[in-house]
């Protein structure tokens, strides 16, 4: 089993960062309160996950907001280009492949993969698509570090399992399906259906009133 | 502004969810501690987070896997069914109607809003495209609770204003754009690289010998 143990810190260093691209454009400052304030942690916890990184803050002043965000794209590894795969060009496949948001973040998807021949040989969204049996080679080949899964079920554990032979850093997988990878592998599960389960958890526990929590 | 507070307990939530899920098939019972090794909370946050909803959870025995798993369907809404417009028909937009995990969730897109003429009119997966201008009318008449919206920056604050005149309860915006809602409407902003970005730290934290975090 990968490490658990980071992902709930992500998720907070995650929300800073949406936080911090909230703020109102020419804000120079911002306080641990205030990150605090936006993101539903305590501004203990802001001061003590940013200060693992370095001492960039300053008591009664705050973090300036440029240094904030550069550090945090640092602590994201995303001050450098990062290449990745992606494997199952179909509706979801297409959609990220034409997403334009992962290159201004760094992330570059430079391969596809599948298996349908009317869609190996071709390119999408100026990516090409290669049978997935050169997936193992690309990963070790072609210095990709990360892959998005977005096959079937059935066939999910086996390209991870290409992709892991190959050298892969780190998986992304949306398929309907729990994959195993081995210690050192980083693996996040997700699926379409999560953000719109997490929103419908948000109106129900704000129309019981529980906003307490 | 909408409340902030609850969407940090909703990530809790969301993460005990799915360690849940994660469990080996058959386990009866599950302890305090076993949930927040796997999610990275801590066990008194795992007990507090969930006494809020009532007393499942027994000193010493743990929490019945069947029992908690009920209790998390019915604290997201996801007990009965929930109604769902999706306003936009491009490559996600398509893949969101395809996708089967909503309807299991109890999520049921029943309409689907474009501008473009040669989508309106047409049914992908199912569900009917209609004009945009429909959008308001149906949310209002339709009993529509939730919005998707997967459409243009540009356009994207003119589609929220039309679902919260039809008296939406809470819009998840694909969009590249901050949109405003008001008190009372939930909202949740997010784009398809946020979870390659989570990747991307994760495999980052990791190589730099981070996971003491």
């Amino acid at each position: 089993m990968h490490k658990r143990v980071p992902d709930v810190v992500v998720l907070r260093l995650a929300a800073y960062r949406r936080a911090l691209r909230e703020f109102p454009a020419g804000s120079e400052r911002v306080s641990s309160g205030a990150l605090a304030a936006r993101t539903g942690y305590s501004a203990a916890q802001v001061r003590k996950d940013l200060s693992l990184f370095g001492q960039f803050g300053q008591p009664g002043v705050g973090y300036s907001v440029v240094a904030l965000e550069r550090e945090l794209v640092r602590i994201f590894g995303l001050d450098r280009e990062r290449r990745v795969a992606l494997v199952g060009v179909g509706n979801l496949g297409s959609a990220l492949l034409a997403y334009n948001g992962f290159r201004e973040a760094g992330l570059r998807i430079v391969a596809a993969f599948d298996v349908d021949p009317r869609k190996v040989g071709g390119v999408i969204a100026g990516v090409p698509v290669r049978h997935v049996d050169e997936l193992e080679g690309a990963v070790a080949g072609e210095n990709i570090e990360l892959a998005m899964i977005t096959v079937p079920a059935a066939a999910a554990q086996g390209v991870v399992d290409a992709a892991v032979r190959g050298g892969i850093k780190g998986v992304l997988n949306f398929a309907p399906a729990v994959v195993r990878v081995p210690e050192g592998v980083m693996l996040r599960s997700t699926h379409l259906g999560a953000e719109l389960e997490r929103l419908s958890c948000l109106v129900n526990l704000s129309l019981a009133g529980r906003d307490e929590l």
